[in-house]
């Protein structure tokens, strides 16, 4: 510790549910944090967008600012927290602050599987940490077990339940809920923001997807290189007839890594009843390492949140501080080497496909003949409905993404198919 | 990086089930660990009891030697790695390598928890990281979310399955094993040691319980300080019973603070069949994290075993070396504050006692006067078998640990009771 004194002077950069509360625990815990840590955290100054806004913290009027700018640049501000979200500003703000040499602390998932390998490789230069603990699985540590705990494992698969407010709707949708509904449930909440875009569409954890891939197989996965699927076109029957087949429905982050390449995706899924991530109920998120050595690892808690998210905040705080006063830097954590992304149209899943046809006989031959055609064939069917129609359920075996969707399309070409209802990837635990 | 060199002098005490595996991944992970960290480990000497004894890695036999202390003292070993396990002489060469300012890792649980304040203090005196987290857990990151994620969480309890012996072997005999059946076969799956007392003791468990109390807490808690039942008096009848009741039997670690101090105890217990740590089977190790902010966290996985528990000495060895090269010191991550250690005795929890009585009128209003005597109230009882003799289940309410064996003290003295056949504590999810 240089000089004897433990104190480290912090500015946040946004004080909205996370910040706010982060503020309140900096304050509030000063004297109990410095007691487990020895280190006496600061806060120096907050930047908000209204100063004038009454917040759930008490801190003195001259510490708020509305220009995060000045939070960069106080000379006081040892240790930025950018827990404002969103690419920019948060992008160039946390790029001003490295440069200068400050380390940086961020809840921003968006900003690091868009920009984290530029972001890293700065801090690496500049010789600061750059820690990001709370932008994937809010208050549950995952993040430094995969760069730190879990360096010397060859891990092959990372896989779970990464947003708790989709979570929250299956779960409430599979209670019986419509999707409309559900969604209003988690909006009244405060589980999804009043444009649930980001959430419903897969967007975010697809952004969680990249960061996990690319810290477990230490090859950037960048945003762009996640495909994601939401559960916006979800229907209430599809997860009643998973049900009725032995599977729950579960927006899933899956990053593999196998001959082809690292590959990362996110879309709902069935999953066999009996697996534990099917019991993970309303806003929690799990999720499962699994490699050679340690065979398979779950993390679970609260995936988002203030409280959660803030706690994985302070622990970075507390950890760049640590580094601060020891006057030395030991992250960055892990380095990333070039690596193939694997396509998604390679990657083999089983297939649920709800289909609207004709009650006729022979109708079954054409579809199961338009499957095999793309040597996609067929593991179990059953019939739903008499008479003017009929509901077919099929579950396909294993076949690659591309043949899957090919079989799909020739299937919706025959005339006894008036439709194409609904498809859903299914994943067994092994996959 | 000194001088741009990534190369990092690893020195292991002990070649045993981890130590063999550690040094197989050292040597055959090399490059790989390489890319993906820039850090080159280079096993610069081994100690073993045998070195003629075939091993399963392939290293230079210049490299082997029997005296340990030629491992800490070679110049060229700026790492000690201790997987040798016990007390002595892993102590005194901890001791040796730290006061020679060179960092240690070890999988130690029995000399962490009985030593750990003393080795940490002269760690943090020297200025080098003492590193464990494979002391707990095996393969599961527990010490380093405890002590470093969570840094800024006042946790209350801390709760699981540590031991997976143990519970392999309960796991066994809720499936019709009789104890010693399903020891011997724990014994011969390489599970349980040819003498199984520190597993089936729970003395293994109450060191893990021990560590992690300390850590969640900030307060030190010795080993000495926490008392610990083990598994090898239950009874299969008891196992049969609780499930009866809609309970199964683990062995659990539990650290709580509450009012009155902190406090960690290890026992079996009966706890819900619904819970989720009802459903850990075989050698699984589960672990939950309650604090206000967090809510509760879980973390599973494999506890035992040499690729697991070596991915755990692996990952701290990295992180050692990492600040080797960055030549400054971090860790150590926590320091203790004085505090109380609550008394056992005062520790509230339900209990099971099952009992072999008279079948004669008013036996029950006796034996209920005797458990109010000691303010213990009962919640139900269950009668089991006619005639000459009847076996009484009771579940009591919540009461203090020193009142609940009071009231079973007086219920054994009691003409109607034939014997106190068992008795369990009943731990509820909220306890």
């Amino acid at each position: 510790m240089r000089n004897g004194d433990p104190t480290v002077g912090i500015g946040i950069l946004g004080a909205g549910t996370v910040g706010g509360t982060l503020v309140r625990r900096l304050v509030d815990d000063r004297e109990a944090i410095q007691a487990k840590t020895g280190i006496d955290l600061h806060v120096r100054r907050i930047a908000v967008r209204d100063p004038a806004k009454p917040r759930a913290f008490h801190v003195p009027a001259e510490l708020v600012t509305d220009d995060p700018g000045l939070v960069v640049d106080d000379p006081d501000v040892q240790l930025v927290v950018e827990v404002m979200g969103g690419k920019d500003p948060a992008g160039s703000l946390v790029h001003a602050a490295l440069e200068a040499g400050k380390p940086v602390v961020t809840a921003n998932k968006e900003l690091i599987a868009a920009h984290g390998a530029e972001l890293i490789a700065l801090a690496e230069r500049r010789g600061v940490p750059l820690l990001f603990e709370a932008a994937v699985g809010g208050g549950i540590p995952i993040i430094r077990p995969l760069a730190e705990t879990l360096a010397g494992e060859q891990i092959e698969r990372v896989a779970g339940i990464v947003n708790g407010t989709t979570n929250y709707i299956l779960t409430r949708m599979g209670d019986g809920d419509d999707y409309a509904d559900a969604l209003a449930e988690a909006q009244a909440l405060g589980y999804a923001e009043p444009d649930p875009t980001a959430d419903v569409s897969g967007a975010d954890a697809a952004a969680k997807a990249a960061i996990l891939a690319s810290l477990a197989f230490g090859t950037w996965v960048g945003s762009d290189a996640v495909p994601f699927e939401g559960i916006d076109r979800l229907r209430r029957e599809d997860i009643e007839f998973a049900r009725f087949l032995g599977y729950e429905v579960k927006l899933l982050a899956i990053a593999t890594r196998t001959a082809a390449g690292v590959c990362a995706r996110v879309h709902p899924a069935m999953i066999p009843a009996g697996h534990p991530l099917a019991s993970i109920r309303a806003a929690t998120n799990a999720i499962f390492i699994t490699g050679p050595s340690v065979d398979e690892l779950l993390f679970a808690g609260p995936g988002a949140g203030g409280e959660p998210t803030a706690t994985a905040v302070l622990g970075d705080v507390i950890d760049a501080a640590r580094e601060i006063l020891a006057g030395a830097v030991v992250a960055p954590r892990i380095r990333f080497s070039p690596g193939e992304i694997a396509d998604f149209g390679g990657v083999a899943t089983k297939w649920y496909v709800r289909l609207e046809v004709e009650d006729e006989p022979g109708v079954l031959a054409q579809i199961a003949a338009a499957f095999g055609e793309e040597q996609v064939s067929i593991k179990s069917v059953w019939q739903e409905g008499e008479g003017s129609g009929a509901t077919l359920l099929i579950i396909t075996h294993r076949a690659a993404e591309a043949r899957q969707r090919s079989a799909v399309e020739s299937v919706r070409a025959l005339d006894v198919v008036r439709s194409v209802a609904a498809t859903l990837r299914v994943e067994s635990p092994e996959v």
